[in-house]
């Protein structure tokens, strides 16, 4: 029996995933389909995705199977043979996977992931790899930008209370770190994953307190080392006043206690740093740094850069874990071949192309990306093939790699991309990616 | 030890609930404290907001505690001392919480939890809360413009592949359900929480066929009773002849099997439903009925149904698990009084009301709600007090409310606003919330 507010894994999927796999089973439809996971379009707001989730989407593959508590539910609903059940019971994924590595800016149209697995495997897998690694890819590419933005700066997510869900939030964190964030507020994700922990106090800590400046120093007593101080709960200016005499007390007295920084979390945002700049600088405390937070997204990390804010380090909350200017990708999960046949889908606006493919990268001498082809696997290479086998026998190939290793590598890839690219504004994205004449014939064979 | 994979309940926070938790032990600062949370605006594109998450947020509070394996993990991270940790790890709530019932409709600035315990347990509970509420409040408020949209027609939630991960498809099933959906697609969300589940095929079972005809045949004939047929695959007009005349040879070879609907999933929804009407009605199919998807909100529906377009299913994806319009509300958790002391923040744009407060609903005879008044909870009641005391001392009040139960009280409350503002366009709200001479008084003595 699952507990009721436990969740199961296996039954994280859409009901027609069963209903589909009922009827391969009773058909004796076994053979080998090819599904190939891909964004349809870019968001406007978006020139380039970058590809995540691809560890929690292989420790789901390697893990997927139906307990008997799942198949006790899944029989009380009476859409269900036994003899199906049975058969759902013994299922574990016997496939290959084949995916660009964690960390990979790719664009519109471009497979991320393919799976090739009987057919009833392949397809039980659908809803919660999507699930899995829109989510990751959507936050990745959202903090990418703002990584962009920030020259580097810091940048901390603030943004679980926010997220939809505990899960969001958790993996946001992942996929924020990833792409080049320093920390995360999320104690969880720390444990999780890894990440540098940040955070302070909150303004109900001050407001608890009777005067600000006994808020400050009870706080910074209760610290051991460098702290970062809250202070707009009233007056800004003056809280900053606050700061400095207490930053000064500090360093004179010889305490091992210290006022790292200070954060400024409503407001004016530029223009409060700036005068708070000038007041530590003016009371001697120019080491003392300045955190901004507070309904911050790119733009404004890049307008407050652009003029000259003294800003030293940006708290994301709600803009990164929700993405909030494209909450959602256009990302799917299509079948392109069926028992050694290319397979594809005609609907209107929706069709796709057939046979299992690779992504080539052409990139110049300086390593700089040049242009993208979507070709078939077998073709022969033109750049570097984007897609390497993670997975196969259902077995992974190669332990999981370490999420600094894929920051570093999302880092060196996001510095290759052609300048253009990495513009926050919207606007018409060149970057050349082709769809090779053998996929374009087999479409035409396969209708 | 936890394992690296499962989540820690109590470490679903942030570092800075942990540091104030650690200054408040060492402070000795145990008063009481007051926590509201509340949306300080509504998005432009809406006009109510429907409070959810109440069960899971209770939930979160009662089995609040620290493991050992958290303290472990907090003690590696130096910067918490022993002393604290012993306490953290005794840490049980033992507060009480008022709360609005769910499935009620609430207005910016109306609390719709209050929370009342030392300052410590009160505190530590803020970013998981906000987490809960925040997107439960989230997504029933969009689903309820979607049933509004709907007029009686069955509404069906598709959304678990794009929504934030999983716990995000989990909770958006009981969120829509509650506010009106009829059934999830999401399948441990009929193991979770009872709601009925739908769902038949996808594309990819019609092209591992070698023909359209025959996958049909082939679902039907695996099926027990009534069935969807998806009719978008290839030529959506082609594919309902094809319907209808499998309907009519069931019919008329006595099978217990039959059509029961056919579902268009792309191009003109409206003209395809159309013809797709006209192809059945010709051929004696009047009693199949058509269930629309395919990146449907709210105005498409109301669109679709304004011109007299024949459907009788909608099925709601992404739209609706990411609230794509509208993917975050301002919702926080502030400190309304400690120790017996009205306590506000000042800040720009985010200043707060001070106090306990409660929210007075007066309605018409008819029972059309007229005003609200956001008061101290002291003052005598002008109609109905929202917010009820729903846990005391730690403990519940009353077992968990059906989910069935709280979607028939939102079904009420829903028909209870005033006609405005179930319109779904943007427009002025002008619902009258005022808030009370004392609550005003006492914000300016609290100054």
């Amino acid at each position: 029996m699952i507990s009721p507010t436990q969740t199961s894994a296996a039954l994280l999927t859409d009901f027609y995933q069963l209903t589909m796999a009922q009827a391969y089973c009773e058909l004796e439809m076994n053979e080998t389909a090819v599904f190939e996971l891909f964004v349809r379009r870019l968001p406007p707001t978006r020139r380039f995705l970058v590809a995540a989730g691809l560890e929690q989407a292989l420790e789901h593959i390697e893990q997927l199977r139906f307990t008997v508590a799942d198949l006790e539910f899944l029989s009380q609903l009476g859409s269900f043979q036994s003899r199906f059940l049975d058969r759902l019971g013994a299922v574990r994924f016997t496939g290959s996977v084949h995916a660009m590595p964690e960390g990979t800016p790719f664009f519109a149209g471009e497979p991320i992931l393919r799976i090739t697995a009987p057919i009833l495997e392949a397809q039980l897998l659908e809803s919660r790899l999507l699930n899995i690694i829109h989510f990751q890819t959507l936050i990745a590419s959202k903090a990418a930008r703002c990584v962009v933005a920030s020259r580097g700066r810091r940048l901390i997510d603030f943004g679980m209370r926010r997220a939809h869900e505990a899960n969001a939030g958790l993996f946001a964190a992942r996929a924020a770190y990833l792409a080049g964030f320093e920390a995360t507020a999320t104690v969880e994700a720390g444990r999780r994953f890894g990440i540098p922990l940040s955070g302070t106090l909150a303004h109900s800590f001050i407001e608890a307190h009777d005067t600000e400046e006994q808020a400050f120093r009870n706080f910074v007593g209760t610290r051991t080392g460098a702290t970062t101080l809250l202070i707009d709960t009233y007056d800004t200016q003056r809280a900053a006043r606050l700061v400095a005499a207490l930053a000064n007390e500090l360093r004179s007295g010889g305490s091992t206690r210290a006022i790292q920084s200070v954060r400024i979390d409503s407001g004016d945002l530029a223009a409060e740093a700036r005068s708070v700049r000038s007041i530590l600088d003016e009371h001697g405390c120019g080491d003392v740094k300045i955190v901004l937070s507070g309904g911050i997204d790119e733009h404004q990390i890049d307008a407050l850069l652009s003029t000259g804010v003294p800003a030293d380090v940006f708290g994301i909350g709600t803009s990164l874990d929700v993405s909030s200017d494209a909450p959602s990708l256009d990302m799917v999960y299509k079948l392109a071949e069926y028992a050694g046949k290319p397979r594809r889908k005609c609907s209107a606006g929706k069709a796709t192309w057939p046979g299992a493919k690779q992504v080539f990268r052409e990139r110049s001498a300086g390593g700089e990306y040049l242009r993208d082809r979507i070709a078939l696997t077998g073709e022969p290479p033109e750049g570097q093939p984007l897609l390497a086998e993670v997975m196969r026998g259902g077995r992974r190939l190669a332990p999981a790699r370490s999420l600094n290793a894929i920051r570093e590598h999302c880092r060196g890839e996001i510095g290759a991309l052609p300048g253009l690219l990495r513009e926050l504004r919207e606007g018409p994205d060149d970057y050349r990616v082709t769809v090779s004449d053998a996929v374009r014939a087999l479409a035409e064979s396969a209708e």
